[in-house]
């Protein structure tokens, strides 16, 4: 099953799968029996519930972890606002298919499925102040790229990027989403200067007045202002949701993506959680607009999902005190007084 | 090589190994021709040279991470200052000995090495209230129980701890070593209401008030006011240091036990990191106190070492990105302009 067109696309935000309450309702019961003072394990503890909600499954699994990375190039680059030219995109997906990025890496160390998907790297989108990104169809073909690549088998899902230039496309996102002018947005990205920000808060204020038309419009905001990989991680987060599989988002632009689905459903998100809040500074206040509390905060910002799977370790972690642990009948150990 | 005597362990406190600078520097320099934008892993990378100037070899291995916990009990507890009766400690010792504790699991997640040593739970300390915690010998043994705990074939050490009673001794630790009163320093532990806080700070002050003539000495305050996982713990972390091996601190009580060293040297636990600050309240002062910033934040606070155990996996995710990334120059990948 594959989304048919954008109507499709619509329909299936709009009637969105919800969580199994049963296997929600048997891990509550057992996390309360498990030896250990009640909450002591803190957000442990949630999201082991959170995951058996979302698999449908009682316990929650952790044996096939997926990370799907979607990089693409941007028309917008053009304007001068990347610290790195953008052929570096079609290098680096190079170096995801050798296996010699930091992603490569935390997939082996948290025993995560690995693809990469490049989206015509050689036809970046047009340059969002002078044209809508990409028209109807180049869209949906990005959307099933995304929805596609999501395996059946898979028991959680981390979705990245890479994509030299989407910072200022995810900022461009994240003001139409949700107010404020570029600056409020854009950031130093892989490394700008200061006059380099105030270039790209440039550069979106100009996509913003030329598509203040759609700016109601959260579908037709991803068409106008986003890129190919973003649209794909759109189309990966529904897949999931669809899918029964919960995901782990990553950082700014990864946020900004999923931020499409949660404007046009504000429960379309209830599957995810943050992996962790990026050094870039727009983060942060997305995942406020997001409700949602990321659960690593170590400074990092590299996208590629590396936040996301860094944080599979969390889930690993949760999953397996959940499941492993003696209850207080089976080990024998006094309850609180 | 073990603690001879009192003395010895004040020598071997005076005159700590450094760390290989040789190894840092060699980290430094391959952290910067990695395939990212410089710094754009943020604490991994931090780590990761960390860890090859405390091991001493570049790069730093994750290959045998080993996770001691040590279980003591509390004459103190005669006053009532925990939630849960003191044989508790004992069972949870044959929880750990069978592998049904939250700990176990999280050891197996991270292909972690385990091993809990139980100190002498049927004769608890001497109630800090009426006569120090603990005699010279019962330290010195206990602190060797610590440092002989430590495996030599360990690349990282987690240390934790059980013991009914023990965040009691840990807030009487960190007043006795950092001032302030009991109030500042005690919480809710495994789960005391407002009121049982109100006495733990009040046992807490009674003893500060009998031990008031040796405040001034770290050593004396761990024996007068501590107890022997918590001796054993600052055998394990000051072995770890003479054995080039990097250690990962847990909570609260763990944290207030190598507090000790380091108000003996300030430079005691350069080769520590702090796991994650726990829901505990003192918990978040004490890592004011010793300068360390926590890796994770998740409302943890079960103690066994289980919030440093979660945090193997972000040294797991540090060590494999330094050490398996490509450089911009074996990967063909541009520079920044």
């Amino acid at each position: 099953m594959s989304i048919k067109n954008l109507q499709d696309f619509r329909e299936k935000l709009s009637q969105l799968p919800l969580l199994n309450s049963s296997s929600e309702q048997t891990a509550v019961e057992r996390n309360a029996q498990l030896t250990k003072p009640a909450g002591s394990l803190g957000t442990l503890e949630d999201l082991a519930i959170w995951a058996a909600a979302w698999q449908g499954q009682h316990p929650a699994s952790f044996n096939s972890p997926q990370i799907v990375i979607f990089a693409g190039n941007h028309g917008v680059c053009g304007q001068g606002i990347s610290a790195f030219p953008p052929e570096v995109t079609v290098q680096m997906v190079a170096n995801f298919e050798h296996g010699g990025a930091a992603i490569n890496q935390l997939a082996k160390a948290f025993g995560a499925r690995f693809s990469v998907h490049p989206l015509q790297l050689d036809t970046p989108t047009a340059d969002f102040t002078t044209a809508p990104a990409l028209s109807e169809d180049e869209l949906l073909t990005a959307l099933n790229v995304g929805w596609n690549s999501v395996r059946e088998d898979a028991d959680f899902l981390v979705v990245g990027e890479m994509g030299i230039g989407n910072t200022t496309v995810a900022a461009a996102l994240c003001s139409a989403l949700f107010g404020g002018k570029g600056k409020d947005w854009a950031g130093p990205g892989t490394g700008v200067t200061e006059e380099g920000i105030s270039k790209k808060a440039e550069v979106i204020d100009q996509g913003l007045d030329l598509h203040r038309e759609i700016l109601n419009d959260p579908i037709e905001i991803l068409r106008c202002l986003g890129g190919r990989e973003l649209a794909a991680m759109a189309g990966a987060v529904l897949a999931a949701r669809y899918q029964s599989i919960p995901v782990i988002l990553d950082g700014f632009v990864t946020c900004a993506a999923a931020a499409v689905l949660a404007k046009a459903n504000p429960t379309a998100l209830d599957h995810c959680v943050a992996g962790h809040v990026s050094a870039e500074p727009g983060h942060v206040h997305l995942l406020q607009k997001l409700k949602k509390k990321p659960l690593l905060d170590l400074g990092m910002r590299l996208g590629e999902g590396s936040g996301a799977a860094l944080a599979l370790g969390i889930l690993k972690g949760a999953i397996a005190t959940h499941s492993g642990m003696a209850t207080f009948a089976e080990a024998g150990v006094s309850d609180k007084d």
